[in-house]
């Protein structure tokens, strides 16, 4: 397993948990012989579900974790009571070195604060944002940050601007990434407190190629390659473009329906447009790292099913290989995109 | 003319001004013979593109006004010192009865300042929002506030539920209209500082029908009929569904061209995709009202073309009929819903 990668896999966190969780983590193994997955997760619940599929049995421990942390409550003391839940037995295997990497779908503001606390910060980070990336006309685009930061100050989304650029240069490969700020206007003049404070501040950044405000209308585009907002907002974007398309797509495939020359049509164009959607679909890109952290946190939607629970352990391979966290510990101090 | 409405139309507002505004009114008086409009702005320049084309010479007279407020001018500023300008006169119009209603696609913070300086407030009313209809599956709900109020406080949020109420209640005629907040996760406990201070006192209010938190991702369902949120973040939603609407029409085209097959099938279906995709289109309704003055002020997009103009005018009609700031008058004080 030279190649290979060790995931923690928070096997109570979200809405389908653990079903889809154990589903997604044999999909997995399945999909890919270099991959070890602990199941995190109170053990019978876990084993129960695990019994029902034929996968290649070194490749899927059980981590018995007896305590569940629940969506609703304040995570700060979720995180210090819960010391037997999943995401704190789950975080303390990637700090102990005993597995790469740990996925949740569960509560996120646990997930931020237990990364924070537990796995820790890279030196110098103010705020680990939550940065998924979002499809768009040209190809991708980081929206930073989506996590559950929510009133950041000006200095934490100048961070997000320079964490964001060494992600889309050294991970993804976009020389001189545009950066721009969701604003309400394109004038330097609009928008918010919150962003009238930071524009100035990102105007003198010397280490990133700020381009300056960008509408949310602009954001399919793909007009910026990092998207700086705080977490409320960048949650109401990624949220509204899961929405969105899957409205839409549902919405069309009813209008196809409403005649039979559009029927005809609608069988003809399905392979096609399938294709097109799913190039949409945010779901594909399973989850988002969190980014500043010394170890590898990837948070999923809550909602996730199986496949996003594949995709979002399958990514984990990519993310090791990408060293993200170390691309950001070794030029966040030096000039931002090093 | 008794059922006719007189229109101040800002000439000189927009990014397409004065040309596709010209245009939208040419069109609009050609499409119903109860309108008047007064094209406020520039008299040669006004006078240069209206001399194209041909409409019923009675229903278009110019209104000269030789200043401009630009997009970037702050609005507080421009407002007072610019006394002949298109805004500022088209405004005066409507507080003197001169003009039923005022319809701009300028600068947005200067048609809110105008609207509370010029045509004034309703008493009682805060701050007026910026209200448009947007689509869902179920049909429509109301987006309050998309202006330019940005950073609010909680009793403007707690108003525009209020208002929202009246509106979808006394206008659109829904009874007991469902009302929730923008938030970033479904529990009490979650979102920024404004959501959690804004959430009880909703909870409190006996007036309206609160549901709760609304995520961004249920927009587009229909979930709430109201959606209370502050300006920067409903300017955000507002926008992205435009951006993201087209930019997926787009795709979906590009997407159908990529095979013989699909090819055909999109000459059959084209005529059901229009349609369908018309329903999610935002620029259908025209502008958006200014709630709560004491006239009647249309705030349409600064990318307005001449169909939006168009739409904004006629759609002026109904909101005269509809006397919604009358009904928001009669009722805020009282009981919300009336």
């Amino acid at each position: 397993m030279q190649k290979g990668i060790k995931v923690a896999l928070d096997a109570m966190g979200g809405d389908h948990a653990p079903q889809e969780i154990v589903k997604g983590a044999v999909d997995a193994v399945n999909a890919n012989q270099n991959i070890h997955v602990f199941l995190v997760g109170q053990k019978d619940k876990v084993e129960r579900e695990l019994k029902q599929y034929s996968y290649p049995l070194e490749q899927i421990s059980i981590v018995d974790a007896e305590e569940v942390i629940e969506t609703a409550e304040p995570p700060v003391m979720a995180i210090r009571k819960k010391k037997k839940s999943s995401i704190v037995l789950g975080m303390n295997m990637v700090k102990q070195k005993e597995a790469d990497a740990f996925v949740s779908a569960g509560s996120s503001g646990a997930v931020l604060v237990g990364g924070q606390v537990i796995v820790g910060r890279i030196k110098g980070i103010e705020r680990p944002p939550l940065a998924p990336l979002i499809p768009t006309e040209k190809g991708v685009s980081l929206l930073i940050d989506c996590g559950a930061n929510v009133d950041a100050r000006p200095s934490h989304l100048v961070q997000f601007a320079k964490i964001g650029s060494i992600y889309m240069k050294h991970v993804v490969g976009i020389e001189n990434p545009k950066v721009a700020i969701v604003n309400i206007g394109a004038e330097e003049e609009k928008g918010n407190a919150l962003v009238k404070e930071t524009f100035p501040l990102l105007k003198e950044c010397e280490d990133i190629n700020f381009t300056g405000s960008i509408e949310a209308r602009e954001i399919p585009h793909g007009e910026a390659d990092v998207i700086v907002c705080e977490a409320f907002t960048g949650n109401v974007i990624l949220k509204l473009y899961e929405g969105l398309s899957s409205t839409l797509l549902g919405v069309v495939k009813r209008g196809l329906m409403s005649s039979l020359r559009s029927k005809i049509g609608a069988l003809l164009i399905k392979p096609a447009l399938k294709e097109t959607l799913k190039s949409f679909d945010a779901s594909v890109y399973g989850g988002a790292p969190l980014l500043g952290l010394t170890g590898l946190v990837v948070k999923t939607h809550g909602s996730s099913g199986a496949t996003e629970i594949r995709n979002a352990i399958l990514q984990c391979l990519t993310f090791k290989e990408q060293e993200i966290n170390e691309k950001i510990k070794n030029n966040i101090n030096s000039s931002g995109q090093g």
